[in-house]
């Protein structure tokens, strides 16, 4: 049973503080993965570490820099909230183990990203929880672009042929115009009005572009709140189903 | 033109100090490749910031662990020491981007290594400058083990099919049994005896290693010393070839 698991940089970081942890939110999140069972890979967000960076030197997943001192900040601001990630799980004696996708991850010039997943599996069969984040890349005929979490955990779920995805977000699930929670989602048109713009903040988009890249899974995926992750951990579907068939 | 690097952990370290930068020596060396041509790999060893904390866990090439705790403090070390290395190199202009082992690279059971070269390959396309290091790795079977910063060079050197390949170390080049530079070694057991053992306190093997795994190269590789790294550089041969044929 492999698991990949989204926490959102608004679940990690004070969004509103710049390259500032949540501790609290952080600790109950390890608490909740230290009681996990099974193959774990774990993705998280950037919130006010890495997006603050990437707006000051105009990089975005479509918007390339060839400045290497400005692709070195994104990294190690996004470095040094995954060293507060791992660390926090391995306090819990979760080992878990930094993946940079910088050093793996590439893209085409059309675009299209590779995430080679053998680093990851091999961790995984050691019994290892890698963990990565969203980071910028080098990209072929733009220099280096931003490589989203989300874009990762469908990447990684495809290639680890993931049996469960789960994305942690501050909201409990996938909110519809009234503020309800969607209780399943397998067509994007059906929800594109409720879901709205993407906030103009997040380099990577909002929850309309978590849902397109959701609904590109053959895995079926469960997006809910932090106090819902350890109902999701424990085999639970808390939140928003979102699955592009009527397969459970 | 591509050209694979490898900066000895001796050479930009101080040796005897634990976890210290030798900041003259750094300097000199970025201010050599800054005036390099044509594409560049960077690889460097882990003087005084892997070994001591690879010795504490024991951890080597061949014996692995499976703690995460140990792993990541190895891991950080030598990160420090590559975050050194790349901010000396894009002070002086030179688009430096950290490539991290633990990453990319991964082991199977019988200790064969793979080390995708596509995320350095587009690095290099995009007129980057890749700097990996030697790093701790996951291994099926073992945990995670030591990955030589001279097993990388040969990886690296392989999968990118470079052109060539330079071993910056403290000697000016390989010494035989009177302290003279071979001028050239095209098999290892004709220099063996001069070779001598490993040192015992680099958990990677000393020179006898270097040259058996630069021997394997099809592509011929030169031994030299700091001072000849600029010679190196602008095409030149300094200090011991190591080929194992006849082509020059």
């Amino acid at each position: 049973m492999t698991t990949v698991l989204k926490l959102g940089g608004s679940v990690v970081t004070d969004k509103d503080e710049p390259e500032t942890v949540d501790r609290a939110a952080l600790t109950d999140a390890a608490d909740a993965i230290a009681e996990a069972n099974g193959d774990l890979v774990v993705v998280h967000g950037g919130g006010s570490f890495g997006h603050p960076s990437a707006a000051a030197h105009g990089v975005t997943d479509a918007a390339g820099t060839h400045d290497a001192a400005g692709i070195r900040e994104i990294h190690d601001a996004m470095g040094e909230l995954n060293a507060a990630v791992v660390g926090a799980l391995q306090d819990r004696d979760v080992p878990a183990l930094p993946v940079r996708p910088l050093s793996v991850a590439y893209r085409d010039d059309g675009g299209g990203t590779a995430f080679p997943s053998e680093p990851v599996a091999t961790m995984l069969a050691e019994r290892f929880v890698p963990v990565a984040h969203g980071d910028v890349v080098a990209q072929r005929g733009a220099g280096a672009t931003i490589l989203s979490g989300d874009e990762i955990v469908t990447l990684l779920a495809e290639r680890l042929d993931a049996d469960r995805v789960g994305v942690c977000s501050t909201v409990p699930g996938v909110l519809d115009g009234d503020g309800e929670v969607i209780d399943r989602i397998d067509d994007f048109e059906a929800v594109a009005s409720a879901l709205g713009e993407s906030e103009a903040t997040d380099v990577t988009g909002g929850m309309a572009a978590k849902i397109r890249a959701l609904l590109e899974l053959e895995t079926p995926a469960s997006v809910f709140g932090p106090a819902q992750l350890r109902t999701f951990l424990s085999g639970g579907r808390p939140g928003t189903l979102v699955a592009r068939d009527s397969t459970p």
